[in-house]
């Protein structure tokens, strides 16, 4: 008998299937049995009547604990009152392996607890709903980009020189070559890429070691960095406007009982659409400064100023055209006022922050090289990316979106530790 | 005017159209000049003639040198003679920036001098023609795993343990808990997700310190790793045969102009077809002696040894059932003969080696106890991962495929730096 899975229920009603997994729960009322099976796609209720199996098959039961193995054969049966809407008339009950005392169970258990048990907690219907969004979010980021032309250039974890200061990296020793950097970001890479390519992203793990313990700071998260030549500020904006709908629409469209599960007020996500409204730095200045926050003309937004802002919309807001001093000297002063730089950020809401920061970047040698030398930064290490601008240097733009900030903000968590597999932060690297 | 890339003029033929990108290559004769223009998603030949535009246009060819920026109005007219089938009948030329005399000529350069200026070397059809195929099997790999309900669980790049020696890995400090490790391999992670998901995948850079300095090996290189609970060694092989001929018959239809472009032998890919030949490690010790090798049974199938078993089969072969001695400790030993893992390798044709390596997993906490104490392994940093034999365990089962060596066999490419764009190797971190 061909085993299937228990989101392929709905096609086999009425059929005998064999079933394969874990058990998430029991209960038992007077000569009825009830199993809850999981098997990574969902739960199913097998049910057993006394009388109507085999003895040996019904007193199998008792042997199960939580999360043992074991394998189901039945009829499937619509039932409209079952979570996934079908249930299953148990024949027989194979078991495979019986659990031990199994730690993680219905009682609240602190959240250091459960980390500690990551690899086990993974398990409960809540990670499964988030990794299910994870991954349907990562998913939509590689169609966007496969769908409208662009090439992934993969751009390298280990980096040869500390571009911004060695505070925030982790170092390695590379053989007989030095000190090895794991990246931050493929912002320079991707830029080669798009000089040769026109339209690419670059998409993997980034590092900071960055010593802040906040509920949004992972040491090892993804990103992805779209880059696109002969593209200004406006095509940036155009860009990521159009990227954040379509992640946010396909989430809705395609893992709405996970969104459910997870008990997300999805209407803040249904707003989700282009336009979304654009503001620049000294507008989202006067807001702070409407609401009689002491901010400084200047100054970079903090996580609470980009919450005010944030709440002034009912979708994300991109502000654009910040201070250049708080930038980095790769980005594009406005022609039409050096003291700003043709950066945006994208401000989800409901208090997320950024989630995406991007810019149009320096194309002109001679500005970039004054740069280079007004940061302080090692010009000889620079010399590739220099000669982007010596060789055929044309206006491009790109921005980064961090994949766990989205997750968080999509699923409506309030920490990002749960938004990857295996979080990594300042005092957790196990399991 | 709306821009258009290269490879979008089949749909405004007999249009005016504006080009943006770089001079890839011109030349003139008589009254006629043609100025070659890549974008990145193809090359078009421009052509003027002497009188038909205005002559400050005319002369700007002039000034145009090899990847200079700029951009071309005209008509798209069908040619059946051009590269790509079609050519521009240039009404207007704007240049944005004369290109610097660029390093990488016609001529030969050596391998180092290109490597050296990788940044730029990814410019060349060749280089497009390879990242465009490497593109394409990540797009393929992901696609055949989301289409069969894998779920993707990214596995963690810093990992706490040295799990099989520190002597080729990559180390740094983490904060105030000491030693972190760049891992080697996602799969034990993976382990964990297939017993919560069912069916996973994990996929993202890896890393080799090796002191090795060989065709086949880079220091950091992407793996794709697929988990299936409830598989054992068949169900792996079984999976491992589709998924290569999925992803060899996605670039052999997408991506024929670019394996013309490599000049691509492509008769051995289209046999990429199941079923694939699957031998055992016993049979493979006999072919290596019938061919007059002095191979003996026990020891680990070398480089050579992998081409001459392959170039017996006009496939990639399975070589399974691999002496349990030379395998990892959490392969499960074959209950009929328990001197051998029931491991598989896949080897790719022409020489190329092994692009598969796989196993079913040990899934007897007690036996893989013993493993753990066979191989003076620390017991302790493996304690989530026997958890995953207390709560729950089945069989299962997985294999991890390279990407870099996948695309060095799919393009006949005779090293592996040219497959990832910006390579590490043990002389290389740089640009």
């Amino acid at each position: 008998m061909k085993r299937v899975y228990i989101e392929e229920l709905g096609r086999h009603v009425g059929e005998e299937v064999l079933l394969q997994g874990w058990l998430y729960n029991k209960r038992s009322s007077g000569k009825i049995r009830f199993l809850l099976l999981r098997d990574g796609t969902g739960v199913v209720q097998g049910v057993m009547m006394k009388g109507a199996v085999p003895e040996e098959t019904f007193v199998k039961f008792d042997d199960l604990t939580q999360e043992s193995s074991f394998a189901l054969r039945g009829k499937v049966r619509k039932e409209d009152r079952a979570p996934g809407g079908f249930e299953l008339e148990v024949s027989d009950v194979t078991v495979y392996a019986i659990a031990k005392e199994y730690p993680i169970t219905p009682k609240d258990h602190g959240v250091e607890f459960l980390a500690d048990r990551r690899h086990l907690w993974l398990r409960s219907s809540r990670q499964h709903a988030i990794m299910r969004v994870r991954h349907r979010i990562i998913k939509a980021i590689r169609d966007f980009f496969d769908d409208r032309g662009f090439t992934l250039i993969d751009s390298p974890v280990l980096t040869p020189a500390a571009c911004e200061g060695t505070s925030t990296l982790f170092e390695t020793e590379y053989f007989d070559l030095g000190k090895a950097y794991l990246t931050q970001s493929g912002q320079l890479y991707a830029e080669a890429g798009a000089l040769a390519f026109g339209k690419v992203y670059c998409f993997g793990p980034t590092f900071r070691a960055e010593k802040s313990k906040t509920r949004r700071h992972l040491s090892e998260f993804w990103m992805v960095e779209p880059e696109v030549a002969f593209a200004d500020l406006n095509d940036d904006m155009d860009l990521a406007e159009e990227f954040l709908e379509y992640i946010v629409q396909s989430v809705l469209k395609d893992r709405a009982p996970e969104l459910k599960a997870l008990e997300r007020n999805i209407s803040f996500l249904e707003n989700v659409k282009r336009p979304l409204p654009r503001i620049s730095y000294d507008e989202a200045v006067a807001i702070l400064q409407s609401k009689g926050l002491p901010f400084e003309w200047g100054n970079d937004l903090g996580g609470t100023d980009e919450t005010v802002i944030s709440e002034q919309f009912d979708r994300p807001v991109m502000v654009h055209r910040y201070p250049s001093q708080v930038k980095a000297f790769y980005m594009k002063r406005d022609p039409n006022n050096p003291k700003v730089a043709l950066a945006v950020d994208v401000l989800a809401p409901e208090g997320y922050g950024e989630i995406i920061g991007g810019s149009q970047r320096e194309d002109d040698l001679d500005v970039l090289l004054e740069r280079i030398r007004e940061h302080n930064l090692p010009q000889e290490a620079f010399e590739w990316y220099l000669d982007l601008r010596r060789y055929g240097t044309v206006p491009h733009a790109g921005f980064g979106l961090g994949v766990e900030r989205t997750v968080a903000w999509i699923c409506g968590l309030d920490h990002v530790r749960e938004t990857i597999p295996f979080p990594r932060m300042i005092y957790r690297l196990t399991p």
